[in-house]
């Protein structure tokens, strides 16, 4: 059985990789769709579709799990069209894990199973949260696995740029 | 004379219909625009154009109206561009009726007589108010023609698809 | 049942008709789905969607056929989600007419009950044949309906655009 | 050395010609790119990027300046196509003024020198204040080059436009 | 009197300064469309918008020409809103000189004036014949204006740009 | 060092996997771009990028390789924003090899190492060719690794799809 998940791991934090792991107990592969992957270089998506993939795919291999597929997904403009879009991309699956309301109404309209996701330590373990940390020069350190910690700190210049980003210009030129 | 509406029929409602027998007195047709064609499963949008569709052309036929095209027409994002996408979708007219300032403005910046709607009692035909009492279980099927009712809770699952989507899930996986 | 048919209707002839009377015999509904409707103003595709969209409704009323729903569709540049493309700006429908390959399959791999069309005289009744006569002075009344005839000639100045279009220049200015 | 500014000028004001200079006076040529070229008849982008062109062409040649060009530039949904997009648009420049943190960020991971603004008198050369005066009725002829004020008072019917695009209905139709 | 005319100008030749000059005897001032401004890097269109816009200003300027303006246009994939695109980008103007006989359609529906281009010397001023004698190394320097000459050569790397475009390689990786 | 490559892969084939082969001897990680994701159910494209992605993905799998990242690339319509869209899709990298003359000009021209391929058995190992043998009905089981066979031919009807588009039908309906 291949499962499918979306989100857009704005980083990817330690609740994902828990979620993934729970999946696989119950799937033999899991295909992560890296949503909104159009978008980078703003406060709510900072990072890049090809930063994201990195970021998951240094981080499985690094806890020695092997059976997935990474898939950026771009937005499409019709919430109708978009569950085709997804099966044009990604390897062939039948079951969807989601808490999110429109994900959810979306596949379950193309008959496929879906479950929600087993709620985790969300406080901690927030996108939202974290990248408000990186902003104020909180520390995020524990918030991620540490390959993700690597990547955005010293292979991205991420911090700097999610920080210059921050600043506000309201009427340019 | 052909005359031009368009609205976004969340749903196609009695005023709606008031409208349009209103319009057909003093024009031989009516073209009837499916605006934001591309947008459906939202709260604010909670029909496809296609749904839309058949609850305006059985409501229509059910009150024995014969002289009207419907098109749906997707959004384009550009202003000034956008009354020359609706004149390739559609039969020609060159009357239209609107309440919308930007719709006034883009139709008469090409030379099209408009019109300004007849006031209706907007309290009770909102599409808003609607598909707020959908959301919250309240009593709507006196606002809609009976066709229409009937097209939403017997053949689409409607109310189903908006009470799920109200729900809300923050920060999806 | 509804049924949906796909053309580009290039123009509307007298061999679209048999069709749509054909399948109204075995169906309750048909939808005609008016295929490439961005496309006009070319040698192989001289009317824009809403032309198409005149010829077909006025000559169904001039035969008396009423069970109709005449739907623009643009193209999308991805098969696989054409299927959902034309699902979300059509009412349902559950069977499919078509001789194209494409659409055949496309259709057939989303579960759709897919029909061929019977063969009609093909010679005679020829979008690309028809075409070609506008464009060379020849005879082409009898091919079309007398509305689509009627529309062509009078209402559109469609013969002076197709012949325009016709004269060539290889490298303007 | 050529320099490239960014802005959505609605209108072009007098604080813009004053940065337009004092660029001028370090660089040779500049490159003035109108930002959401694809924008108009709103209340935050109420003229054309063609208009908006006019404005500026018409402005810098009364005041005897000549080392410009002048160059529309659409949005793309992607932030880091941006910078490719712009440079496909323009002639090749590799100095940049900007005061907008995203401008700033995206040309600055490219490589480009990235200056700050002079800061002006931001408090009267504000496009938001203009376009709200032009809305109530005060008098704004002093904010913008005298070019300006006569373009959109005689030539383009722009103070109608932005006041009849004040008018709001909430639910059209 | 502003006119307009379109072209890709791949590379701008001294056919287009001719034809510039003379629109220019009869009319105030001339806008300038680059059109297929997203086209480059092809042998048909190897140079970017920014490039051709460069040749032009420069070449312009060189002859002492002024009153122009210059827009690189994207193309719209639906001829009907064609016009209406490029009105929106381009200052306001009332006639047209071309010998395309879609864009003398297209602006002819839209209540344009309409002129043909003077027949010039086609056989060495062409596009298609200077870009193969830049592939074949044959001499192209007299056929195009000496500025543009230098900008291609000197500033853009155009030759070798092209040349390694005409490399085939039927079947990559 | 991590390479970039990228191909259709329709199918793929043994030679890519030769090519993945060679190239991992001089890199660490090899990013491999699927071109074109957007086509499928064409002739020439007749899988989708999902179907492609699998394909890959079990075929280095079985053959023991890891060090790699598959990534769908849909096509932009302008070429000199393509390297920053295969930037924005993929993790970071810094060689590329190829053979193809747009793609070797365009990483070119933004400062990537550019190698090209060896060259391999072109005649045997040729989508083309391969897809040939599928509609005709001949053997090609030599010409990918058993991992694509077994896909092609088990899990997604491959067979039938490419044959059944491959009935032509001019003038539907």
């Amino acid at each position: 059985m291949t499962a499918f998940i979306i989100g857009r791991f704005q980083p990817f934090h330690k609740g994902h990789l828990e979620i993934i792991k729970t999946i696989l107990k119950d799937n033999d592969h899991v295909i992560i769709g890296i949503g909104s992957a159009q978008f980078s270089h703003t406060l709510t998506n900072p990072f890049t579709a090809g930063e994201r993939y990195l970021m998951i795919s240094n981080t499985l291999e690094a806890n020695n799990i092997k059976n997935f597929y990474i898939v950026p997904i771009e937005d499409v403009n019709s919430n109708p069209m978009w569950v085709a879009h997804v099966e044009s991309l990604t390897p062939p699956f039948s079951r969807v894990y989601t808490n999110n309301p429109l994900v959810k109404r979306l596949f379950y309209e193309k008959k496929y199973e879906v479950r929600s996701l087993p709620l985790l330590n969300r406080k901690s373990w927030s996108g939202t949260r974290i990248r408000e940390k990186m902003i104020k020069g909180l520390d995020w350190k524990d918030d991620v696995p540490e390959t993700v910690y690597n990547i955005i700190t010293n292979c991205l210049d991420g911090i700097n740029r999610i920080r210059e980003l921050a600043n506000t210009d309201e009427d340019p030129i």
